[in-house]
């Protein structure tokens, strides 16, 4: 089977259909078509294998989350998922792997509407590279945020860093919730695009949150107070591990893939309502402040300085 | 250093500015403007190392070639291409490598204004995965090729194969010419723009001559008779290879990246000039015709069947 007769094979079984898409998979490029006016949005993100999933990851658990790390970015991004590209290079070709990993990527692809409209097969290293496009009418980005804004999170955090820390034989109930948070996290699409009409500054949590945090911050020239016995966290990790450890995977683990957020500290009830119904629960964590001061409570409401400030592919 | 000190510093050093991108290399996506009522044009692909590229190129003809083979792609569509995204996989930092690269990859984006808008880096094998959008009025796909069509291929075909067929000690001058065919191919983005008003199918000839129009014989549910008296070689090519050598090159070789394409045979005085205008030769090598027959005829004139029929990424 050659590479052409794979792509037919796995991912013309898509059954999302748009209108919007004038030539799709097979020929040199494809062509979609967006609405006048609109804003094109476009991310790309790479998973290599051994490095952004463990080897006891399914090919379908893979594929969801080549596509959901993106969709994790421009849901950050206030924008609305519609084509996706897939450059996916395989040590061989193995049907069931591919049949595998083209249902986890394609259900989710599903959920969200977006087309699979391109990509390319090669042979080489397992590595998966997915390009997302997408419109916005807004962005929003890393640099409005204002001094006085709270900080807001979606969803809980740390639940992905601790499913790596847990035993590999623990397969209790908790230990299953957070194993599942790290595999199949939940890109806060609809979240985002309900966001526009209240957030100055966003970002999604993927290396950890007070290294996403320093994006913002970076981004928008002001400080930040976070209180740490605000951090959401689930009730299967306070199950299984201690609180100080528990604050340290909150404030540094990385892949939790939830929103973070600033916006006017008044707004706080009508953001808690919009997020609700689209079933997104929202934490407030702290507040912006003026200057570059960056200050991290601890459980016993005492400044403290964590080690590690996020997830560094190329850390030295 | 990190891979967000990385992007910054080798590739925010491009030098094109587009004012349709509303927000480029640095938040969680990236933002462009298509205009009112364009179409917009993707395509991605991905160089394995040892697998794409000899192990003898050099990090600035990778990057070229991993733009290059890009932006061979949107012009078989006859698009403009605008806006790239770089998926670069490294198995380590190193710094003369990168400035190398990236040289390589933005002396050709400066070339065709195409801005760099956003990546990812990230650690393993040596993989380079390039998403390239454009635009287009009236897109060419591989569909429209008529019966009683004459068919084209701009430049010469088959001196990327020939110069992977040289003696590794041969430093000529002939030699020289066709590894530069071979290592920094011309993609024939302009000639694709003016073949709007001529041409009725297209394709860009990277997996072999043979193996490409196929592509638009299947597509278009055609047949074709080509001379393989007529295809276009090199003089560097006849000065080293004999003609059967260099006619098997050019039916089947890979890695031309030349255009392809059929058009009313009426029309062939026209497009000769046209494509004149963007220093790019044209020659006519056959006819489309009914049904599903495919005749190529060799240098006796005799119709011949060539034994491969295109490079396969993944022949079994």
């Amino acid at each position: 089977m050659d590479e052409f007769a794979l792509i037919d094979r796995y991912f013309r079984r898509q059954t999302v259909t748009r209108e919007d898409v004038a030539l799709g998979i097979g020929d040199d490029a494809a062509i979609v078509v967006p609405r006048s006016g609109e804003q094109l949005v476009a991310a790309v993100d790479t998973l290599v294998a051994g490095r952004h999933f463990p080897d006891w990851f399914s090919a379908a658990e893979i594929g969801y989350r080549a596509l959901a790390v993106n969709l994790s970015d421009l849901a950050a991004m206030g924008a609305e998922p519609r084509w996706a590209l897939l450059a996916l290079t395989l040590p061989e070709v193995a049907a069931a792997w591919l049949d595998d990993f083209s249902t986890g990527f394609l259900d989710l692809a599903r959920k969200h509407r977006v087309a699979l409209i391109g990509g390319d097969t090669t042979q080489g290293p397992l590595t998966i590279s997915v390009t997302l496009l997408g419109v916005c009418e807004r962005a929003l980005t890393r640099a409005g945020a204002m001094v006085g804004d709270a900080i807001f999170v979606t969803g809980t955090l740390g639940d992905a860093a601790l499913a790596l820390a847990l035993d590999a034989d623990d397969d209790g109930e908790s230990a299953g919730r957070l194993r599942a948070h790290f595999s199949r996290p939940e890109p806060r699409v609809a979240a985002g695009l309900a966001l526009h009409d209240f957030a100055h500054a966003a970002i999604d949590v993927s290396d950890g949150l007070l290294g996403d945090l320093g994006h913002i911050l970076r981004a928008s020239k002001v400080g930040a107070r976070i209180d740490g016995r605000c951090l959401p966290t689930s009730a299967a990790a306070r199950a299984l591990f201690t609180p100080e450890r528990i604050l340290t995977a909150a404030a540094t683990g990385g892949d939790d893939y939830e929103l973070l957020f600033t916006a006017p500290a008044q707004l706080e009830a009508s953001i808690r309502d919009r997020l609700a119904g689209c079933d997104c629960p929202v934490t407030r964590i702290g507040t912006i402040v003026a200057g570059d001061a960056f200050e991290l409570s601890g459980l016993d409401g005492v400044p403290m300085q964590p080690a590690r400030t996020g997830f560094r592919h190329f850390a030295t």
